[in-house]
């Protein structure tokens, strides 16, 4: 249940996860880890390494996007608070991809959350620590997709 | 060898770093931990919580000041890359202070830099892990400082 992208056909081998919605200069994925739910990727819909070389008008896209986004997780899943990132370690790593400018949005939740029959859990709520994906079936991410865009 | 900066005084708990620069709207802190050589916080300079409050003359000052950290750091100690991160997760830990927004500018080295006697290095580059704080002096946080605030 994904949605046509164009543009995403070009970040197949980045693995970002499954398009959930796009504005105008960038692609939100849905993050292939949905440890920490709504977890999602931010991704530029043009070829373009650093935060330093962002065009004025894709800045202001992408403010107004993470406005939207903050909004909907919170109503979606009453999410508490957010955390934003723009790392790009990996693919400075040997073999790796050309570098790919996006973002790591990552809700953070004080409480447990029951969605379409699963708990959702953020047992490092307070830290920054990685967790593996949590296991959920094609149909759950789809579930997690709708909900979000319903609300976006 | 700090910069006169009267809104530092409400921050001081924060434990931010030394202030490095200002702008209209936001500090740049030398952050307190140097284990990646130029590490610095750049916090707001009014009391405000999440990126979706922001206005839009904080964000365009915001992205300036992003483009000039970049150079700057590049120009100084040939930073490989950088990891910028809005994470506030502390703040949601019990008895903490007020969230304050802020943002984390991590450099990245892709080899060892040599700066007033000492060797930074950054072994996990590629990676985001935590790492313990390099034992240097106020004088070598100084030079650090003074050699950024030039390029700025």
């Amino acid at each position: 249940m994904s949605i046509e992208c164009p543009y995403c056909e070009k970040l197949e081998d980045y693995n970002f996860g499954d398009p959930l919605i796009q504005t105008e200069h960038w692609i939100v994925f849905l993050a292939p880890n949905q440890s920490n739910l709504a977890t999602c990727v931010v991704a530029l819909k043009r070829s373009q390494k650093t935060l330093s070389g962002l065009e004025e008008q894709e800045w202001e896209d992408f403010i107004q996007l993470l406005g939207r986004m903050e909004k909907a997780v919170k109503t979606a899943f009453d999410a508490t608070l957010f955390n934003w990132g723009c790392l790009m370690n990996t693919f400075y790593l040997e073999d790796s991809l050309d570098p790919h400018l996006h973002w790591h949005f990552i809700p953070r939740y004080n409480h447990p959350v029951e969605f379409a029959g699963h708990t959702f859990e953020d047992p490092h709520f307070g830290f920054m620590r990685p967790r593996p994906p949590k296991n959920i079936s094609e149909d759950v991410r789809n579930k997690i997709a709708e909900k979000i865009r319903e609300l976006l």
